[in-house]
């Protein structure tokens, strides 16, 4: 391994710290981004610092956003009296895709977890409760893990005394997939929450 | 998707070119750039950047290289009479890894494919050529595929005159694999080259 020159080894090592980047796929995009045109790569190491210069968090939803008041949260065709709290930015580029959803978000920016150190005050909850003036529907988007769940009953907790009403995702077996894949916690809960036909 | 900052959809679109990374993994990647610290990305970007301006080919193996003679090449202590002809420098990583090798490589840059517009012309055939003086044997390290076989036989025929011994890969069934996935042609080739125990 010594034979390979420092520039590309250093390359390698930097793919490498990107999730779900092995050292051989790393390798494969290092050996790419030499073979490929100048152009291309200036482009790609262009893009990578422009993410961080121009990107911060929306000054209410505090997603990633361009400008300080994102383009979902200066949307007046959203409805402003419903919040969907998601844990992170991705989920709501998921929830978007489904065209299901005309109202705001809200990141927290994680659950909470006391094992990895996060509590509520390291959440973006506060930010929440301040923007819950005019709000009629709360609609919780959290994993169904543990921490997923402790975080939506704590929120629900702070958040139904002020009359607001709180809702969550429905639970049930996924679409398109195989009952015999389907975990007994997952059916349990669709047994339970059976709807009529 | 409208609603992600052009800056991050830029940095998706950049990944997305890199071979292997689909838009899923795309996504992926650019979130993570946006939540990591500022300077792990910065490294990531001069890493791409660096590769770039840093590295040449060496002028006698056309290996990548930082130096004008690359580290294998300027080693005394290889055999200078053994020459092992590769389609590019990861096969020269590859090789290395073995520690059964201890010649000079020569990276012929791909090899001939009418089909695709690469013709002898296009591939270092000519360096190759003019560095054969006192080698004894040239070892044609080239993929087992159609292309691989016409550029081997051409090679061959042209340096076979000089009194060179010209030799290629073994082919037979791969190890740590099991007979029942291996294809025909490979088997039959193994049972041609079958070895006395």
């Amino acid at each position: 391994m010594n034979t390979l020159p420092q520039a590309l080894q250093q390359l390698i090592a930097a793919f490498g710290r990107l999730p779900g980047i092995g050292r051989k796929t790393a390798t494969r995009l290092a050996f790419h981004i030499l073979n490929e045109s100048a152009q291309d790569s200036e482009e790609l190491a262009k893009a990578i610092l422009r993410v961080k210069n121009d990107i911060k968090l929306c000054s209410r939803c505090l997603n990633f956003s361009e400008q300080d008041i994102c383009p979902i949260c200066s949307d007046s065709r959203r409805n402003q009296r419903l919040i969907c709290v998601v844990e992170d930015s991705q989920t709501i580029l998921l929830i978007e895709k489904t065209n299901e959803f005309k109202g705001l978000y809200h990141v927290l920016g994680g659950v909470i977890s006391p094992l990895d150190g996060i509590g509520p005050e390291e959440l973006h909850i506060k930010e929440l409760l301040n923007r819950l003036e005019g709000v009629e529907e709360v609609i919780l988007a959290l994993s169904p893990s543990t921490e997923g769940e402790a975080t939506s009953i704590y929120l629900s907790r702070l958040i139904k005394p002020q009359g607001i009403k709180i809702t969550r995702l429905a639970r049930g077996i996924p679409l398109g997939s195989s009952l015999e894949f389907v975990d007994e916690l997952t059916l349990s809960k669709a047994l339970q929450s059976r709807s009529e036909m």
